[in-house]
């Protein structure tokens, strides 16, 4: 995949195209080799793209397709394939249509817009158009017996035209080549890398056909084997023998996100759930509300940013933050229950915390955060001291904030079972 | 940039080590040319090294140092550089201090950690060590003349190691070549890109030593000139035209994005901010409370994802849902009024709509969206349809929300002025 954009090699912007084509394609049996990101200037963007098809069978290029002048995709294609530029005018129609219709709702001369249009309708001689996405023609090249597939940047145009490319015969010949591997995951919280490589190394390693990654992220390891269709037994025993060394910290093994089994916890024992924020400042509920179906658990959320708001909002008595600080266990405690009364919800979580820059003292330091989580069936609180910046700080609590909760519902969970409940 | 990572060349986690090592090079005058995102096959990785190296005055690469069996950068760039592995006594003695402190907290043996720290102390001949991060060693090492900084892949530990490699002599002198090029910003809401590019092209376009990319996201467009300290003038001049050309859409000159704007007119105006969220569910205040130093001015939101919580939280009369619907002109309204009474805040925007998948309807389609703000100088009502998945209506919508209340803002504040306020 090559991926193009000055604001994206210069890191100003995340790609997130190349993030996409690779599971699609991953799904669909191609293993993703590389994804490049280049940015406008011609000679790199070649350099990349010459890169890419030496070394793949089938590539895909996002971007550079628009009608600036430092949209050069096409023209640097063309020069690699060694195929001329064409104006064709039936794209040109096309493109003219869609164009007419933003200068219309614009209150635009359509002038304005035919230079672009005609630069978009100029595509390498026996190119194949997979239609419009915005004024963007996607196109389908075969350089060499490898098809180049070259999509517009914006993400939901280049998501539209995908499946055009994916139906088209040069590229199906390349699919059917691919087997789409069988993929175990196992999600692990509280476990460190060591620990887990040195069940990994217990457990007999890989295997011919089994290729397993290890990869930890904000207390979180996730741990991914990819078999082939014929290693199955071996990537099943691998699995199984992962599982069982490290169960105390496994908490997904069928691919579940931490906010997916509590959401789903919740919806199990019928209750509703709601949040408290103070410096992770609505992004616990956000995270949650991102996975669709669950507008009946998830009631919603008070972020409450200033100590009057903790007050007003949560009924944080003023005597507790006066006398423990608004960073503390006891305000995250009365946060989460004042969430629970206001919100009337059955499960809350609150966290608060010192995200920095600034506001860090000796006895409360940047990076130090409270987090409570109450539920009918049990409570609990817990604090955690944070290295890095205000977004890994806000990022990570938000992981521990959602295990911390996930915790309080499977303990409740196990003794309601318990009990017959 | 290099960066290697099986979960990123396969779109499983976004990959935040290129933009930031790109964002820095940027900054100290050095033009990122390319960012490669690899697995963990040894001859990928190896290949995109040789890419890498052939074509850069300097090298980062990323990820692959941890103690498990699929982290092989080291091993790769000692064969790149046709150097031997050494293991290094004082390096194996450092990074068993932090295991053993490890494995006391985790209550493990440290026999379980020793094999993974003879694997991190484990380096090419030559190589300079820049500390640990975690248990993981930073290094420089020199490859035909061209620096190459091994770093590792969690962000935060990058973060803290790469100051050390900047400051090697290897690397400072690929950094004295460099020319901080100067850079000024414009951000356009509501104009089409092809008119940005029309613009810029009546503008007479770049010249000598200026760059200019033109880069369009979620109704927004960025205009980057970049300029060589000599072309300061001509990159000058470009900038001003296009500011007077597109005055109707632009609203900052100064880097500031949509949020800080927003943040700093409420602090000129002495208001304090507050939002009222369903479909956005926490995003718009969790990007507000993303700038630091604002605790003052934002004091919360309130997210109310379902119905009860509207009414209740918000004070949305049960009849005006019934009415007109939960994503209806009538609700946003109410929903900014009453997060204004609720919260105690000046200024209130809400926004209700469907994200989808579910929950469309024929009248009221996925991607229907409701916004309204509330200031004491005025309010503003406005509906948007996006295409897209759940993800990009979200974000989306977050995008419009903020645009809508600093236009109420804008006016309010252009109101006072006038009228000597």
């Amino acid at each position: 995949m090559v991926v193009t954009g000055s604001e994206l090699v210069r890191g100003e912007r995340t790609d997130l195209n190349g993030p996409f084509l690779a599971r699609s394609l991953l799904a669909l049996g191609l293993e993703p080799a590389r994804i490049e990101i280049v940015g406008d200037d011609p000679a790199e963007l070649e350099a990349a793209v010459r890169d890419a098809i030496a070394g793949a069978e089938l590539v895909a290029i996002s971007g550079g397709l628009g009608p600036t002048h430092d949209d050069r995709t096409v023209e640097v294609v063309a020069r690699v394939a060694g195929l001329e530029l064409e104006l064709r005018p039936e794209l040109e129609a096309e493109i003219e249509t869609v164009s007419r219709r933003v200068a219309e709702r614009m209150r635009r001369d359509y002038t304005d817009f035919a230079g672009g249009v005609r630069k978009q309708a100029t595509v390498p001689a026996g190119a194949l158009s997979l239609g419009l996405a915005g004024t963007a023609p996607g196109l389908v090249i075969g350089v060499g017996g490898t098809p180049v597939v070259v999509l517009p940047g914006p993400p939901p145009e280049l998501q539209r035209l995908w499946p055009n490319a994916l139906a088209t015969p040069l590229v199906r010949h390349v699919l059917d080549g691919g087997r789409p591997p069988l993929r175990r995951t196992l999600r692990l919280f509280g476990a460190g890398e060591s620990m887990v490589a040195q069940a990994f190394a217990q457990a007999g390693g890989d295997g011919d056909g089994v290729e397993t990654t290890i990869c930890a992220r904000d207390f979180e390891v996730v741990v991914e084997v990819l078999s082939e269709p014929d290693a199955e037994k071996r990537a099943e025993e691998l699995t199984a023998a992962l599982g069982s060394r490290l169960e105390r910290f496994l908490y997904s093994d069928d691919g579940r996100t931490v906010e997916q089994v509590v959401l789903d916890l919740c919806r199990e024992q019928d209750l509703t759930l709601g949040t408290a924020e103070s410096c992770t400042g609505g992004l616990i509920v956000a995270r949650l509300t991102a996975v669709p179906g669950f507008s009946e658990t998830t009631l919603g959320g008070i972020v409450a940013y200033s100590n009057e708001l903790k007050e007003r909002e949560l009924g944080v008595p003023a005597a507790l933050i006066a006398e423990h600080g608004a960073v503390s266990a006891e305000v995250a405690e009365a946060m989460a229950r004042g969430a629970r009364a206001r919100l009337g919800v059955d499960v809350a979580v609150a966290v608060t915390g010192v995200a920095g820059p600034g506001g860090g003292t000796e006895e409360k330091p940047v990076g130090l955060v409270y987090f409570h989580a109450v539920t009918p069936g049990g409570e609990k609180g817990s604090s955690l001291s944070f290295p890095g910046d205000r977004d890994s700080i806000r990022r990570r609590s938000v992981v521990a904030a959602l295990h911390l909760v996930r915790r309080v519902l499977t303990q409740s969970r196990d003794k309601a079972a318990w009990l017959g409940g």
